[in-house]
């Protein structure tokens, strides 16, 4: 049976869209397991570690300074390796999610090895920083099809890494209507600062580094139709790159912008999901297709 | 014997240029066809449903809005799989046009299978929406030297995949003067949103999403030429793509700006076609090159 | 013996710096060469054949409402193919340069086969045109530590392929003394509309295309810094690229400032070639580098 | 043990940051190693010979206009190759460090290899120009974990190819508390103009060139935020990319600016280290990953 088109989604009173300032704190951890060699290679490492030596903490002060929450999703990794970082993240009130143990993509593993990285993050957070999150960002936002069902069975409450969607939806585990469901939170490429700023010849593919000014123009156009559309406007941000000086002032400028819209509503995703889970949302269920079998 | 270069294209009394807004409604076909074993990644799925989820959607009220029609070119497997999405297009009025069964490349493939793909295409959309196109766009804009007169012996009037020139123009489907011919509508890879803002890595080679201002300044300028030269504007996009917030405000902007040119004839690929097939055209033959045997 | 960094430039008198159009004519020809499958892809033909369809043809009436002389370099392969253009340039009044037979890179081959390519290309516009071309242009700017003693044995007066100078050099053909020599008249990369313009997916590693706003502002700024330089600004077109509707206006507009511009020499690469052949210059010879044997 | 965020950097009274102008003297020496092949195609030679013909000479104008030293990387290959430009640039009071010997990447060589990199380089330097430089740049600024300790023991006090930083700092070349220390003088992509600039296709993968205006663009906003926050504002040109007419333009017009800003300390890299060497900073050490052995 075909999904509907979803109707216009309801934001709590006085508010007519939503934005999140997410923030995945990979660090070394995606790097490490997609390009194994790299852990000997000095350059490399230091270049992931920016994020929690230099990108977290001035994204933190701009989020004090203009006070604010955000988002952190966080790889076991990364909170093993930067304990104290992550214990800051926490004690200064902002949420804290779940983003694989050493940022695993999930395609083509099985549910065993998907269940264990699911377990190991969740370990290394609560090891660390005492955190049960409820909420899940897919390292490179890939899942499998049986990824939702796995995130209820441990516990999770929304996920955010489809993009399928302007707004926030119950999103199906199964076919049958009594299947059990989380909240999507859902995510754009657009509005991810690695299609603006990642750069590393010779392991990613040749790109080109753009303005901050860029950035902020396609970020700013997106936030204004956004809220014009109703829509939940998820930025994603990595510190090694959004943390650099011009660009965490370019942020900076669209928080500012943000917060000058009249009934836009700034929150966690936590916080958003939670809205969206009290609504009566119809579950969506996406339909595997040929030749899909996990 | 070599082509001549094209006399000035008559356009209808009134008229100086044209422009026609086409929608490629790929969703799933295309990444399913050129990447199989995404059919297991959720994410994958998720990012080409928008199209039918959000992006169509929101085209369509634009397009509503505007009171102008646009060409859908709809892949036989959309028609499948999103049946009430393609009824809606039907029923409010817009062109459909064949677009492959599974977005399917012709290149490399026998005579057969290339019936086969019209054949099934054509099955699909008089299956679902009781329609049969008369326009054909070729999945990747991609034509083998027999193409033209499949084709036209599957009963099209005209093809939509060529880059050979500005304007309309009858093609022929082999060097007899008595060659049966259609009519080809060119279309270009500056005027496909594909070229601006699709992204995904590990698929797709390295690239960076553009602002959709940047995007509005290039057709912006390529209308205003196309006008000045007596071109025919084909923009294409894709829902997956275009129908995002500011994409979308920046194509209404682009509209707007259609509409507001004294002489400009907004129509549908299969008017402007239809135009072209009543003008006494002639026809040109694609002369194969050494090495070419379909 | 280290070469030295040449002094100024000596312009004719009353001009400070010189510009250059030159529009190279590859048709099918290098996208043969390069992927010979494609000679069945009735699309990439197509594409292709724009420059003779309609990119030249508008090139060649920006040219002369602007009155100006352009210097055209044809493969042997585009003047088979399309004999009326090629003669069509030559009656008009441009220069005809040598671009190789089917735009063929010469790295890699030996030095018989890199003649019969030179031959083949003189033959070609020889016979189609009855043009003796003194000015070459390799394709991809590819060039051989042999290629300029053959350009002078062929009897090529100036190569334009090399991009170690801003300024027309003498190119020596080895390190004797008395070795031949001819003109090298410099081009570069980001005068080259292909890095622009270029995108075939699947062809070409992926990149985005540019507005020709984004093109002309690279341009001016090029053309501005060369007249400040005393160096002479070598544009180089691809008419399937550039003869676009709005890249043929921004071409057009480059060339309205190039007349603006007070002791600017707007000349064919041929013209200013032979300007520099009459200065005493010293020749240049690049030495060749560990593991060089060609 | 966890690293600490650096506290504020202190800059010499009356300062607030700081600004290095850093030049890669590559010319034939990086491509050679990466594509041997390329050893014997003329072209490619030519455009990386356009270092020393055109592209240090312009640079080494604008600085003695603006009055300004620079820090110029110089591998060993380069300055056995063009030993006058070297000594031209030791002349005019500029600094010169070491840029490996023929531009090595040192990733997956062993200590002895690593270690002849070093000695060749430095060999070379001293017999060319008989400077013994203190500062080193990795090529690609690419490291191994023991380069540190490899670059103490070869006497340099300083090291500029990581990125874990936006102000100098001690890096340590062991664990142990009484390790040897360096200064390290963080790069950072966005400040490279090679990611701006870069183009060879069939070498490189697929990028655009960039506007100097977009390129100007980036660093002004960078150099703002870096005065704003106190950073060391570190560029790295190549003057085969940068020594171009319109971007060695933007270049002044930078360079310009950054005098123009109170309190900005405009600097060698070797000031910049001798200042960060006197004050009492704490050694930063990088803890190898898992899977690292060098």
């Amino acid at each position: 049976m075909e999904q509907r088109v979803p109707d216009t989604f309801k934001w709590p009173d006085g508010f007519r869209a939503a934005a999140v300032i997410s923030v995945d704190v990979d660090a070394e951890s995606g790097i490490l397991t997609d390009h194994p060699q790299t852990a000997a290679h000095l350059n490399v490492v230091a270049h992931q570690a920016y994020d929690a030596l230099a990108g977290v903490p001035r994204l933190l002060r701009i989020l004090e300074r203009q006070a604010l929450p955000g988002t952190f999703f966080v790889p076991g990794f990364t909170a093993d390796r930067w304990p104290d970082l992550i214990r800051t993240i926490r004690d200064v009130g902002h949420e804290i999610g779940h983003h694989g143990y050493q940022h695993e993509p999930v395609h083509g593993v099985d549910e065993a090895t998907e269940r264990d990285y699911l377990v190991r993050g969740l370990d290394a957070l609560e090891r660390v920083a005492g955190v049960r999150p409820t909420g899940y960002r897919a390292p490179k936002f890939k899942l499998n099809f049986r990824s939702p069902r796995l995130l209820v069975e441990h516990g999770f409450r929304y996920d955010s890494s489809l993009m399928d969607s302007d707004v926030p939806y119950r999103l199906a585990t199964g076919v049958e209507p009594d299947s059990p469901t989380l909240i999507e939170m859902p995510v754009q490429w657009a509005l991810d600062d690695w299609s603006q700023f990642a750069f590393m010849p010779g392991i990613l593919p040749g790109t080109t580094i753009e303005s901050p000014s860029k950035a902020l123009d396609l970020w700013m156009l997106e936030l204004e139709a956004s809220v014009a559309e109703g829509a939940c406007f998820m930025l994603t941000l990595h510190p090694y790159l959004s943390g650099r000086p011009s660009r965490a002032h370019a942020i900076e400028q669209l928080i500012e912008r943000m917060k000058s819209i009249d009934g836009l509503w700034i929150a966690t995703a936590g916080d958003v999901a939670e809205h969206a889970a009290a609504l009566d949302l119809p579950a969506r269920w996406h339909r595997p297709l040929p030749g899909a079998d996990n």
